[in-house]
């Protein structure tokens, strides 16, 4: 049987050493530094020839920097005669730039997709992906895991009474999402429907489902800025929601978003370490919940398939 | 005839100006910006369908940002239907790993050629690489020109009394370009040659060739830190050179590098804009010469061909 072996490289170092962790194994020993001139330099300090490898980055800020990493990192695998590299990626970045909105636009996330496969991995493990059309992205086999049940378990812990939850998507493209984490809470669903009514007059959010007096539960796939979620809260509660929670998998949380929430209705946010927050986001309000249970579970299983086929061979 | 355009990027829009000047064409209009979260967000706000179309970046510092909107580009360009897309390359980045000089590690090299082949480039201008080999990593077409002539006409222009100069080559490695400038200047040349005695003991640099009483001119592709060129500067002065000057095409100049030369017996240090220099390195050693009319010449050259192509489609 080939070995496994899992590396860590600078954006996501305690959830990899997690990972590892459940996994069972040691983080393999590398180093990924800067020359003067910041160069990425990337040394692999252990054989991994003929092993079945697992890279661990989210490209997250800084998304350049992070994704040169995890490149430059399977271009020495690969040289280093891995048998396989599986590149784990709880958050993949430049995944809203999937489609050309306007004319001229690039596809970055599809560019991303071909710059993995180039570099040469053999495989991606990702969670919630913007858009799930990303997986048709890629020629090489991507496992896409979701963060629903995650978020969905810890609310079952609270003790809501479940007559009085609504769980409420901030927008139409995100209603699939809010109808799995309604089914797994039993829950029924709510709708906010931006529209301007004339062109530059502002937006009316428009509530479609009932929310009166209820605990509401917004759910969203990544919170940036924290704009649309935080206006959705006080939205809500202006329209008779008793409370606001909201969730999400990625925390991106960029520019004013933790000034945003800690003035929002919002009373927890409960999100995933697919990214992880500097000390600087880690306020009262914002909950983290692992995704190393769920991601090491996918690594067996495909090592343990890989190893199969290696029967077979 | 398609029509020729350039576009600029954020790394060198000075020199990308005057390319365009010289070339007689005003810059195309693009905005290349980031989202709140870092990702790169770029614009192409004219229409490039049927065209030649040139893009100038160099991936110095910071190379990592510098190479994904390189590559983000080339994404649009090609999906904006240009005929051609060309990147002019001043400065190649990640130039010095170009092998494995150590067991398991990458060849960024060759990843960065792969990389931009993947996102849909044509062809590639640069200058001066640190190894020539590097033309090889391509399947594309590379035009590979070369700094020595402009750094030449510089030094042919100052009044040297031509018996007093002698071109040195700060290592066996350059040996080749010390010889084309001398060979423009009509000057001998001398090696240093770096040698340990024993280990653990400190370099001694030997002279290899007669500088005695002469005017030197240190020439290297790459000053990064400087410590190789002041180190032989002083080492020149102290075994009787008059003068020393240095040249190099790329002034990638990180970490210590300016303080160094200010320090060192360098009188002049001659270099190109491949890399522009931040305001903190303008000193007043430093001479900048411009690479436009030779980037320019080969721009005009491309597109000349790949028009003339077109007649005998
Ligand atoms: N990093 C980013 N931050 C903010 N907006 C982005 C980002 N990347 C892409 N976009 C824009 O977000 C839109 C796609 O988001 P969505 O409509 O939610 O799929 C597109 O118009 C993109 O131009
Ligand atoms: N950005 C960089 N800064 C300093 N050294 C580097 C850089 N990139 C690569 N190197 C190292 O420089 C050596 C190659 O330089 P050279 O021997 O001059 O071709 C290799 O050992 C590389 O590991």
């Amino acid at each position: 049987n080939s070995k496994l072996k899992i590396f860590s490289l600078n954006s996501n170092y305690h959830l990899a050493k997690e990972i590892a962790d459940e996994v069972g194994v040691e983080l393999g020993k590398s180093s990924v530094k800067r020359f003067s001139d910041g160069e990425i330099q990337i040394n692999i300090e252990e054989s991994i020839r003929g092993c079945d490898v697992f890279v661990i980055q989210s490209t997250c800020e800084p998304v350049n920097e992070n994704l040169m990493e995890l490149l430059i990192m399977v271009d020495a695998l690969k040289r280093a005669s891995a048998k396989t590299i599986s590149i784990v990626m709880p958050y993949y970045g430049y995944a809203r730039q999937d489609r050309k909105a306007r004319a001229r636009e690039p596809i970055t996330a599809k560019l991303v997709a071909n710059l993995l496969e180039t570099a040469g991995a053999d495989r991606v493990i990702t969670l919630d992906l913007h858009a799930p059309q990303i997986q048709g992205f890629f020629d090489i086999l991507i496992d896409h895991l979701m963060g629903v049940p995650i978020l969905a378990d810890y609310f079952e812990k609270r003790d809501f009474n479940r007559d009085d939850l609504v769980i409420v998507s901030p927008d139409h493209g995100g209603v699939t999402r809010a109808r799995k984490l309604a089914e797994r809470l039993k829950a029924p669903i709510a709708i906010i429907d931006k529209r301007r009514p004339r062109p530059n007059v502002a937006e009316v959010m428009n509530i479609v489902g009932n929310i009166d007096g209820k605990v509401a539960i917004l759910i969203d796939d990544i919170i940036d800025t924290a704009g649309t979620i935080t206006l959705a809260a006080n939205a809500l509660v202006e329209n008779g929601a008793k409370e606001v929670y909201a969730c999400c998998t990625h925390p991106v949380l960029s520019g004013p978003a933790i000034e945003r929430i800690d003035n929002s209705m919002i009373k927890e946010l409960v999100v995933t370490n697919s990214i992880p927050l500097g000390d600087e986001k880690k306020i009262g309000k914002i909950k983290q919940l692992s995704v190393a249970p769920l991601i090491s579970e996918a690594i067996i299983r495909v090592y343990e398939q890989q190893s199969v086929s290696t029967l077979f061979d």
